[in-house]
């Protein structure tokens, strides 16, 4: 236990756009961090610089040494071989198959975990959040897409050789919109932000949704989250009824889910719930339970996210020390 | 140990029409059985003595005294606390809650472990069966309705209060065939034994399916499983259409079971599964891979059930074995 009160960690954050290190003491303190465009496009090798040199800014930023360093916990986009630590070619970087673990190892001389953006926040909510100490959690995040995760019994449920839980690819809408994934009518192509903004958008083009038409104009990459819950504010209904449509639809692909793993606690995170988070967590809920069975009734709860842009990297963390330490640091 | 070789297992599988119990030595080689009617309709208080009843009378078979049992496990229809060991309420016993744990622990004086049958049947596929030693197991087992199952690093996956794996809810038809839950087009309302015998009646009340027509008339309850697979034999053309629709829409459902829990290994069971398992194993897995997402591709593996109707009682008596001596006996 000695070993653990000395030791230092490192979170990794890999986004499409943005990478985020933070360095943490024993306890989970922050004590430092960096943070850097990922510029995916520059390619593999740039990327993997990329990353070690925001890891160096950040223990620069903590003034501690990598020799006090217990480990380095890494959430990246995409599948995930989290036995070797390989990134499986996810489609927002575009750098084919990378083994993150190995290089890592070998730069920075210590234990690397490597695990899906997703489940690291998920991780993150469980550990520190809104999540603490349940049995079984699932996370959904709505954003570009529709991330899922799940925490059972304290760890990332692994799936046979890649993470599971993709909430964002459950049918929704029979031959409904057209989904990155090549079906149709999935869960992320009707409730992802970028589904609502661009329902959004529609509606800004045909005057019905004045506020989103004065901030943003038609382009949906101007309608964020917050344009959205500012409308709602300001009195834009349509964007209201587009926003709970959405929510709507997550609580009824929920309700599937329930089933198949029955979560003690459905955690709702990233942008759009955070500028929103009551309406989404009434919304999902009221969906989810109107359409479960009745030996689920009332059997989870639905909560948003606490840590925002932080459960990533600090999950990333603490399952790098749960990787290195096992059972013993619960 | 020791204490292990020494010691004898019972295992126990209650059925909506029949009960099954088998007594074990420490090897899981079975010394003797019993096997009566349930008799639901007469209530808990007459089921359960009849319980107890088969339980004695298959250590009187296998000629083996109660103080040589280390522990007994019991599979049961419907949702389970398998924590209290509480069995809540299945709809085709009607016996309302039954504290069966405490109960026979009173009654035998040894430790209890209760389960889903369904979930013990799984487990028996997976200690002994065709599913050895993987990460995770689902199993499918059409019949009335179709029973799903998990069992994940050695363990039956556990919902938040019950068991979860709910795959005959799955919807599969919108606005399909009313289904035993309130909803409409769940998987098992589309691909049941029971939907499908229905089907087939429907068949031969036309004059479609001659085979059918001649051995068991118009009525569902007389086209049994192997009515089927013999009918598909001699040719009723539209029986075979039939019956591969439903493995097709079980092989659709799991695709999104795939995309949630991510198995290593199918096992499909039930009468249905038995009486075909080539047609069932083939077209499931064929209708499961057209639809899962490129990552999850020959990410799994789907095999008929190789135990029968052993599964349910051997995987409870297994249970029973994993309860009472934890990890230490994998």
């Amino acid at each position: 236990m000695a070993a653990e009160q000395t030791h230092k960690w490192i979170g990794f954050d890999l986004g499409g756009t943005k990478m985020l290190s933070k360095v943490y003491d024993s306890k989970f303190k922050p004590l430092g961090s960096n943070r850097k465009k990922t510029k995916a496009h520059l390619g593999v090798k740039s990327g993997l610089e990329r990353i070690s040199e925001t890891i160096r800014d950040a223990l620069t930023d903590a003034k501690v040494d990598i020799s006090e360093i217990a480990g380095i916990g890494i959430g990246c986009p995409g599948p995930i071989d989290m036995e070797k630590g390989v990134i499986l070619d996810p489609p927002n970087l575009g750098w084919g198959e990378v083994p993150m673990k190995k290089r890592l190892q070998q730069e920075f001389d210590c234990p690397v975990a490597v695990a899906n953006d997703v489940d690291a926040g998920v991780f993150g909510e469980y550990r520190f959040g809104s999540a603490k100490g349940v049995r079984t959690v699932i996370g959904v995040f709505p954003g570009t897409g529709i991330g899922g995760g799940c925490i059972y019994e304290g760890s990332i449920l692994r799936g046979s050789r890649c993470s599971c839980v993709e909430i964002g690819h459950i049918p929704v809408i029979p031959d409904g919109p057209l989904c990155g994934c090549g079906q149709r009518g999935c869960l992320e192509a009707v409730a992802s932000r970028l589904a609502v903004s661009a329902s959004v958008a529609r509606s800004s083009y045909r005057g019905e949704a004045p506020f989103v038409q004065k901030a943003a104009g038609t382009d949906l990459s101007l309608i964020k989250s917050s344009t959205l819950a500012d409308a709602i504010k300001a009195g834009d209904e349509v964007v209201e009824q587009i926003v709970r449509d959405a929510a709507r639809h997550i609580g009824t692909a929920l309700a599937g889910v329930i089933h198949m793993i029955s979560p003690d606690v459905v955690v709702l995170g990233g942008g759009l719930v955070e500028a929103m988070p009551k309406l989404f967590v009434r919304d999902v809920m009221t969906a989810a339970q109107d359409r479960v069975m009745f030996a689920y009734q009332d059997s989870f709860k639905v909560v948003a996210a606490e840590l925002g842009d932080d459960a990533g990297v600090l999950g990333a963390a603490a399952w790098a020390e749960k990787m290195v330490n096992g059972m013993s640091s619960e």
